[in-house]
């Protein structure tokens, strides 16, 4: 077999991981990585808090640098070489190098493209005014250090409440600036459902960040030393340092002017084994659609893990091997001032707009048992398919143990489990650690009880909600600090002798706190005749709403 | 259908989990609990953290109490009544009131026999000397603070270093009290891998602890103020407080004589409704056998969760439903002076006793990522079929993140997962939490590199390490610092250049830091025709044996 050349456009995560398992699989193949940046297999996730001073040295970004790629992989990266064309016909690319502007072509066997996705710039009056960033490279984030240094900033507007916005405005924040966050639509991180960020939503304001929901930015002007950022809404934000963090957009114009399939979202399409359209040209990572794990839609996913599980299966491919990605389920954290919300599968919201059919429910158990100290409580979302209790999705916020619940449940979702396997599920359990039942199993026994039909969930956003009975079963005086209107009290502790105070031919809706005591007191209620159900996860669900 | 009568001997987890699902299911049935002891439904498992005062009030500890099961679940609980006997015959209990003395009968429908285990006390001279205790109730916890404060206790023997026996250690020394800690096997926590634990011993001694292990108790002498604990080598040790943590033993008697099916290893006999061998009794928790979901042996196992899901699926079982138990993975966590210690599973040693065919590996990837402040190293060792990669097993060690990675393998275990599974998992990830390649990925891939032949993986403790070529391929500052006697030092960063060195016909085992680079070099050796594997872990698993 003559050598054979694998090149590949782009070095981070999905490109280097792709490169690095190239030359596992081959010592003779030639790899070259073109990487239009400085930097190749750097941490792009760690750099808003380099921008915060969080983490002090550039250096501990580079994951991996030209040189160890050389020694280690016998993989030549040309750093500053931009990938202009691809000639599909002759397999050859077109390059620019940018230091001496030389251009040149390369002959390829296979061509991996991993050229990532870019921060959206919307083209907004102003958009190009110093002291406005966007941040996806290490430059980027060297250049805002430095505008924060030099301008002495005291003021910054971050434009985007995602998990990016969301971590520049903590960093921000971390270096005793003032941050405005400015969110077009009327949560932060909107990839959630609504309920889940209102905890996110309080800390940020909690920690002096002015949370402006349903603000559109509409231009940007210059006023002596500062940006003024104006809103649809006829605001006017003034600061001396713009964060731009409106989401990404897959890097595909390559692709595209080489004529590869792209997919509605404007990603390159790829087989089940990274290859495109072209047989000879795979793609990989932010700049590719791929399946979602659970809706089996098409999706664009801008996340590590995901890249370099791509990376690995592209190499494997070109390789002649049999793997096959077998798509994202959109698994995800952020951490913002002590609180950490993670999801993984889909959102009610996406549920609802694919019309697929889900059930949920809340809670708000502790992260482990109450009676050690120091228990925080983790609001919980839990999404179900109605007919058979496939696990749909999940998502968490709370300040400590949140994560490790999501990722239990992603590998329960990953591996088509059920509400009725989180029921079963045997998961470590000390005072400090969990609980005998553990937050999982418990939301695992409230979807189940719930499909067996032993205590229906209602919903606090459900349409039966004003021509049933509500009866709060909370003690008299949690009843008087703060009730659902239109409720009447019935506390858990005398409901079996005011039976009679109920009607028979009403649906009669429950809630308590949480949701436990409306749990027993639905059982007491439908053993005795009534058609009752759980409002899911009680009084404290009812106020995120 | 006339009402049913379930009595229930024994109030604390399986007990009072099957009375209250019980009621859920009934209204109408009655339903008494039995409890020889004080106390119900009391948190067990924080005991030492009673004792160490960090669970500082007593009535924290009561999950419920009596007047709660009879106002919110109609369900009466007789504390300090003891069952003495079972007619099964007849369907009638005898029952003792402690407090009045008074012997009386109750007839049942269904019985569930919940008496849970008992601390084991081997008969040792002096074992009754004041001063000595046991832990396994509110009371025994109550008289071992009673003893610390009025005997002002400098110094502590604990016997027995499994999880009960550190978690007091670490309680004690926590009030300030000395301890040695004697444990008669090799090594703490008996039922994880040796190598697993070092850490913990390390650990142990590093706070102060004197752990002696190894070390057989063979008596207990009162001298003035002391009692001097003997082991069989000949030590003394005196104290003015000794802790028996020696395990406990299931509390059979009352189903031994009443003629019910008991295993091999003492417990009840139960099927997979928690049935015993007779119709019309149940049983649940700590006293009954069950069977271990990876190696499908009967096994017995004083954990609360598996009690509680016992518990409901008794109740279920009487209620004519047809939940069933799918048995242990004997998933386990213990904190210890800011180490946490879990398991999941089957260990080594049970699949060597068992002649299961497995094969191991050892890592020890940061529980975030190395470029984020704070990352601490877990050591984890994963064991699965050399078969088909099914999951058998897994442990590990480290001060954070520990008991997430392990909750996720539980979680694919439980769903019959691979090693190709754990490759694929989709876990949360930003810098401060995990890495775009979590260590449960990592274990997933290096184990599936095994499987597949890539990078075939060398054991320490195996018996080709003495005729292979053991290749160290760190660099040699590090080589120098020490390494594992009779290997050769061959840098990765210089191994392309010095292939000629090493033989082709001999089997080359390679070892870095802690497998990554060896990982790397045995990939470029096996590419070039040579017989080379990784031995697990590395130096950093070599100096754990």
């Amino acid at each position: 077999m003559t050598q054979k050349r694998i090149l590949i456009v782009g070095g981070v995560a999905g490109g280097a991981s792709c490169a690095a398992r190239s030359r596992r699989l081959s010592e003779e193949a030639e790899i070259v990585i073109f990487e239009r940046g400085s930097f190749v297999s750097f941490a792009n996730c760690g750099l808003p808090y380099y921008v915060g001073n969080v983490i002090a040295e550039e250096k501990k970004l580079l994951v991996a640098t030209t040189d160890l790629f050389k020694q280690r992989f016998n993989i030549e990266v040309r750093i500053k070489n931009e990938v202009l064309s691809i000639d599909r016909q002759n397999k050859k690319i077109t390059v620019k190098n940018l230091t001496t502007n030389e251009i040149y072509q390369e002959r390829y066997d296979a061509l991996v493209l991993a050229p990532g996705a870019s921060p959206i710039r919307p083209p907004l009056p102003g958009i190009d005014l110093p002291g406005i960033f966007a941040l996806r490279t290490i430059p980027d984030s060297r250049r805002i250090r430095d505008w924060i240094a030099e301008r002495q900033v005291k003021q910054a507007v971050v434009v985007g409440g995602g998990f990016i916005g969301l971590e520049m405005t903590e960093n921000l924040v971390h270096r005793g600036i003032a941050v405005t966050l400015l969110e077009m639509t009327s949560q932060v991180i909107p990839i959630l459902d609504r309920e889940m960020v209102i905890p996110v939503q309080e800390r940020l304001r909690a920690h002096g960040v002015q949370l402006c929901l349903e603000k559109e930015v509409t231009q940007f002007e210059q006023q002596e030393n500062n940006i003024l950022v104006s809103t649809r809404s006829g605001n006017r934000y003034p600061a001396q340092l713009v964060i731009i963090a409106l989401g990404v957009r897959p890097e595909s114009k390559l692709a595209i002017e080489a004529g590869l399939e792209i997919g509605d979202k404007g990603g390159i399409r790829v087989n089940e084994q990274m290859r495109t359209s072209d047989e000879s040209i795979w793609a990989v990572g932010d700049a590719v659609e791929v399946r979602d794990y659970v809706t089996k839609e098409w999706t664009l996913i801008a996340l590590a893990g995901p890249a370099n599980r791509q990376g690995r299966i592209a190499a494997d491919a070109i390789a002649g091997r049999s793997s096959t990605f077998r798509g994202v389920q959109g698994t995800a954290v952020c951490g913002i001032f002590g609180l950490t919300v993670a999801n993984t599968g889909a959102s009610e919201k996406t549920l609802k707009r694919l019309k697929m059919p889900y059930e949920k429910i809340c809670l708000h158990p502790g992260h482990h048992v109450s009676y050690f100290p120091g228990a925080k409580p983790i609001d919980l979302k839990l999404l179900f398919s109605p007919k058979d209790g496939r696990i749909l999705g999940a998502q968490a916020v709370g300040e400590e143990g949140v994560e490790k619940r999501i990722d239990v449940i992603s590998m329960a979702i990953q591996r088509h489990s059920t509400v009725f396997d989180l029921e079963e599920a045997e998961l470590c359990y000390a005072p400090q650690f969990g609980a005998a039942k553990d937050p999982v199993n418990f939301a695992g026994m409230i979807a189940a009880n719930a499909l067996r039909g032993d205590a229906p969930i209602a919903q606090w956003d459900g349409s039966d909600l004003t021509e049933s009975v509500l009866v709060d079963v909370r003690e008299v005086g949690e009843f008087e600090a703060g009730h659902v209107p239109g409720a009447i009290n019935v506390p858990l502790s005398q409901l079996r002798d005011r039976l009679h105070e109920l009607p028979k031919d009403k649906k009669i809706l429950v809630y308590c706190q949480v949701g436990q005591r409306a749990y027993y007191a639905t059982r007491i209620l439908r053993l005795n005749g009534f058609n009752a159900s759980n409002l899911t996860g009680g009084y404290k669900t009812w106020k995120s709403y």
